[in-house]
């Protein structure tokens, strides 16, 4: 898997990966209807740096990194992650989380933080605790999933 | 002390309030060096309900509130205050924060956050938790102080 900074020419190939999951409302606290180019605009933002994750050519994941705050805050970065349709479960997700910690550290930030990581998304839970997040924070009913109504939010938090 | 929507004629007299609070930099992640206009766009902006605090036809405090998230996040609110220099310890940021949770109430919000309460502002904190909030966690060294150097923060929150 080659990991490297996404160029506007991405662009579709990030839409094709963002839309479906943006759409769904299960993970993200993001508009499910918000368009395509709103969805491009957020993802790959000025304030954002943004990574594509490709194999073979195809690119099957994709994530942002940005300073989660700015002033006294701006050395603590925040990171959003997601993977192609159907390519989940063959280590996409890790390998950017990895990239992304290995760059963090590359810039300077002192500490990486999720704001919000919907709780009934275990298998996110489990990977970024595997890779030395930890639950910093537990949001009561702070999201509204589409299926399973008000559940918790977690806050994840490493120091790098 | 009454509080009402803030008008764009309340400009300057917000500026006079917030920019004292944003150079200093000891409480709120914004940048310390950003311009005024900058600053009146992020405490007025259009994602922002504004509001001022006024005694005797003076306006003595601010606040905003907006959705912390969108999507399945949108039914948290968050909201900042910020109180005139000199005007600290009567009550005003008491009497804004009542406020707006009764507005937020109003509006159907079913949640109030605050993402970042630096740990050093032991004021707020026990302000905040005076009226009902909890902290919910802690983000370690998160905020660079500068007298005190790296200090932790707090996520409160609060059920509606």
């Amino acid at each position: 898997m080659n990991i490297r900074k996404a160029a506007a020419s991405d662009a579709a190939a990030i839409a094709a990966i963002i839309i479906p999951i943006i759409r769904e409302g299960t993970t993200y606290t993001l508009d499910p209807d918000m368009s395509e180019s709103e969805a491009l605009a957020y993802w790959m933002g000025r304030d954002k740096k943004t990574f594509v994750a490709e194999q073979d050519g195809v690119i099957l994941g994709t994530y942002y990194m940005r300073p989660n705050q700015a002033g006294g805050g701006r050395h603590v970065c925040n990171c959003g992650y997601m993977t192609r349709a159907g390519a989940t479960g063959r280590g996409i997700a890790r390998g950017m989380c990895e990239h992304s910690l290995a760059h963090a550290r590359l810039r300077g930030y002192r500490a990486m933080q999720f704001n919000f990581v919907v709780s009934t998304n275990e298998r996110a839970v489990r990977l970024w605790q595997s890779l030395g997040f930890e639950i910093v924070g537990r949001l009561p009913a702070a999201f509204r999933h589409p299926v399973h109504g008000d559940v918790d939010a977690f806050v994840m938090y490493q120091l790098l």
